[in-house]
């Protein structure tokens, strides 16, 4: 398998008559998934999602691709294809409408509808190309057609996209559950009917690529929430992802059939699930729902309380519940059902609430005791089947860490596409497709741009590692006025410290040496204030990795009146 | 069962002739185990360990045990009784023995040899006891009788405490393997012996008690070891616990058999390997280890490095091999296996470390695609197994956050024992064992005892805040100095900013305003430098929250001269 140099430069120019891939996000990574196609000139873009931050990017509230590798072609971009409705699909294309706001959207029917509701957060009236499955259109040169594919939210895409250098077929997020609640199942036989037309490069889901074998049927969810309900003689909570409509369907079938009403809780909830009824991806149950404020005129076991926070979110219903920072209470006898994988890096977050759960007496179930959650992605079986039936003559492994990816190609060699076949880009590696054959041709730089409140951009790595040295350390601040005639310090040092653990007197212990560092260093009525910020902070960094086994972040401020 | 009541109270004094039980770590988290008996004035303390702090507890490098509950009963104590030698077990012991240094230190061999190392580091000689299974030693009013268990470390003990007032069973950390490499099994008949003699109250590790079945005996991973080292043409490396002396064993023999030799590689590893091997307990083939020093003399497939920092720790080998910042190399074709756990919260960085390797070329096994790993505790099955052989009055659930404390609860009434005996107490919930009856008395106050540097303590919450806040959001601070006889500002207000992620042409919008608010405040001159540190941070505040929809700590600094 063709792996990335580490040592890749900028790319020359395309090649005439070539096909140029370049993912902006989303290879390397799991989130801000992003493609960018170009071909005679013109850029076609799948995706364009965000990345949910990690411990080490401590205050950022979303990451975007990095757009600087269109910024200055964006009029070249023909159209943006949205795959779904997930946030890793949709969730930064307000920030790319802002740079041009006229970009013709195509996703399908509820991906649209998803991705108005959050452009018009942003106040954005955006240019909405619906289309549905088995349409073919042509946006310029890129002539797409567009697949049914199964996922953890409904009316998910695969895009075929016909180009005069050759075809690509890209699955979006999917899997092949056989059994589907809509009966909206992966079409194999568009992928095979694509591939007998012949596909040049396969881009698949390598999210389950590690999964061995196959991703159990949603449906068989349905049995477990019904012995649940049946068991259960208090309230029930569920928490689930806000955009599983098909989840939520599950709870609201269950607790029609139990006799409860379901009250939806959480904005994002209740917004995707009356988008999700009024366009009839949801069916609900006649006078199932009822209005949260109302539960407490119902009996305990009438209730069930359907809530976002399944992934431990400080914020959302769920903590807050388990927290009891919150309308909804939940005590001994109540079941509280989180119907959600447990994504990595969030395990933490999420037991502290089962033990506030817990503690508070509720019985908690989970997919560790049961088969409460399905993946929505193709595992590793499900694969094998694509590649079987596709025989791309290229595979390029998309949306996944690099092992993720590296599982993937794996997978499609085994089916026997040649390993030089398979290439393992990250994000900013460029491929290009030239005369059927895919290779690397090189890399843009692709940086992670982080917002952060107000900001776009503005965060910088450097301004991370600050936030990681103060929260890890805390800092010292030192305050001296100098007299600008003589040069003597008149007041100060004074000494200010946050998060650093020392008190007062603690920090009292280095003033004599610092003053007397200062009085040396202004002797000769010479020093500056960058040197004498200088001196402070050799002096007191020197002391308090001494004597306090600690490297505080050290700023002195020297001022002169 | 008993839950602890949120809203407990000190307990009252005991009765005469009753034992109370005081667990200060380790019930409601997984960490820093420490319980204290109390019996007629005097105290036997099991297990002194230490926590390792969660995302929200930045900078800290340990957690301890709350010893405030006994430290002005320091001479009372008559033993620490240390269950074996990991350091959620035994790492607290040096900050307690600097309140008294020759409380006597109970324990096996390798667990002594183990803490004796430590305390060496901390330049303490402590008072040693020995002991080993089938011993049994009285110290005070406690009559103490050693129990072998089979655990993730060799030569772990259950201590039976016998007192007048009845006789509890404590298992420390457990499970029960019954082909332990060693052959030292948990000993079921003196648990037989001891139930049959009757025990009052059951103190049973928690930690795998929500796990169904059985643990997988460790004998079953070196077949496992076997199969990759024969697959694997370049180098291995395996990074496990550095205590585990038995997972260790299986790699020196498995390198033995192929003819490989072995690198020790981590401070930690070399010591405790060093130990186990000189007391007999890890069997060093002849001529398999070599120092890592030499392994470029060997080719790839000779050689095996066995290292630490399988739980992603930044410092470790492995994590600095996987960055390439380690003289051990690792490339295309070499093969490295995570013979470890995956404890909770360390996923992205052991992910991390895993994508970093496949990144350089490397195969990685770990716990997800080979069984490579098996527990150190008792599943379900296993501790349905000892509640029917003990069949105890009371059951304690020790070791655990409080959903394994619940399930293992309801273990112990499912085989029998009524849910009123079952006892379900958190950290600093009081327990008196009377007349033969396990109750809740009350609570002691029981926090987070933080290590940071040279501090022990010094760590508040409130200064755990700031630096949540520091690392979120960082920090803007305003500087102003005044003129102490007129109170007018004389410099400033100037503005500094670290992790707040704007540039210093930002924050120069606000000056013309503040300085407004400042001369407005100075006009009377009877502002002190107080009331002006309060409009400062009222404006800046403000225009924070709204211009950049950040919340930073604000620190303004008036100064007189």
């Amino acid at each position: 398998m063709s792996h990335p140099h580490p040592d890749l430069q900028l790319p020359g120019p395309l090649a005439p008559g070539a096909l140029r891939i370049v993912p902006l996000g989303g290879l390397g990574e799991v989130g801000r998934n992003m493609t960018v196609f170009e071909y005679d000139g013109k850029l076609l873009i799948i995706d364009c999602g965000v990345l949910f931050p990690e411990d080490h990017q401590p205050g950022v509230d979303l990451i975007l691709p990095d757009f600087d590798y269109i910024s200055d072609r964006l009029n070249d971009i023909e159209a943006i294809v949205l795959t779904h409705g997930h946030e890793d699909h949709i969730g930064a294309v307000p920030y790319l409408l802002r740079l041009r706001r006229d970009i013709p959207l195509v996703g399908s029917q509820l991906t649209l509808a998803f991705l108005e509701a959050k452009l018009k957060e942003h106040r954005i009236t955006p240019n909405l190309q619906p289309v549905s499955e088995g349409q073919r259109r042509k946006f310029g040169a890129f002539d797409l057609e567009f697949v049914a594919v199964n996922h953890s939210i409904p009316d998910a895409l695969a895009v075929a996209v016909r180009t005069p250098a050759g075809s690509i077929l890209h699955t979006g997020d999917f899997k092949m559950d056989q059994l589907p609640l809509d009966g909206r199942i992966t079409d194999l036989r568009a992928f095979a009917r694509l591939g007998e037309e012949g596909i040049d490069l396969f881009m698949v889901d390598s999210t389950n690529a590690e999964v061995p074998g196959f991703t159990v049927a949603e449906r068989e969810i349905g049995p477990v929430l019904d012995g649940v309900f049946t068991r259960a003689d208090g309230r029930i909570v569920v928490a689930s992802f806000s955009s599983h409509v098909h989840r939520v369907q599950q709870v609201l079938d269950a607790a029609n059939a139990h006799g409860r009403r379901v009250a939806l809780v959480g904005r994002s909830m209740v917004r995707n699930m009356t988008i999700a009824a009024e366009l009839g991806y949801l069916h609900v149950p006649d006078g199932v729902l009822i209005d949260v404020k109302k539960i407490d005129d119902l009996p305990d076991d009438r209730v069930v309380l359907m809530c976002t926070g399944s992934q431990g979110e400080p914020m959302a219903a769920l903590s807050r519940i388990a927290n009891r920072d919150h309308r909804v209470s939940v005590g001994p006898g109540d079941t509280v059902i989180l119907a959600s994988s447990l994504i990595p890096g969030n395990e933490n977050a999420v037991f502290r609430i089962i033990n506030g759960l817990i503690r508070l007496g509720a019985k908690v179930v989970h997919q560790s005791n049961a088969r409460v959650h399905v993946s929505g992605h193709a595992s590793a079986g499900e694969l094998l089947y694509c590649y079987n039936i596709v025989r791309p003559k290229n595979v390029m492994p998309v949306h996944g860490e690099i092992r993720h990816l590296v599982a993937n190609g794996a997978l499609a060699v085994s089916t026997g596409v040649p390993p030089e076949r398979v290439v393992l880009a990250e994000d900013g590696v460029v491929v290009d497709l030239i005369k059927g054959k895919a290779r690397i041709a090189g890399a843009v730089p692709c940086g992670y741009v982080y917002v952060d409140g107000s900001s776009v951009g503005g965060v910088t790595e450097a301004e991370l590692k600050d936030r990681r040295i103060l929260g890890e350390e805390g800092f010292i601040s030192i305050f001296a006025v100098v007299d600008s005639s003589t040069g003597k310090v008149v007041s100060g040092p004074q000494l200010h410290a946050r998060g650093v653990a020392e008190d007062d007197a603690k920090l009292a212990e280095i003033v004599p040496e610092l003053t007397k560092a200062l009085s040396e260093a202004t002797a000769g009525g010479t020093a500056d204030t960058h040197q004498l910020q200088q001196v402070i902070r050799r002096v007191v960094g020197r002391w308090a990795s001494t004597r306090l086994r600690r490297r505080p972040m050290i700023i002195p401020v020297v001022v002169e009146a």
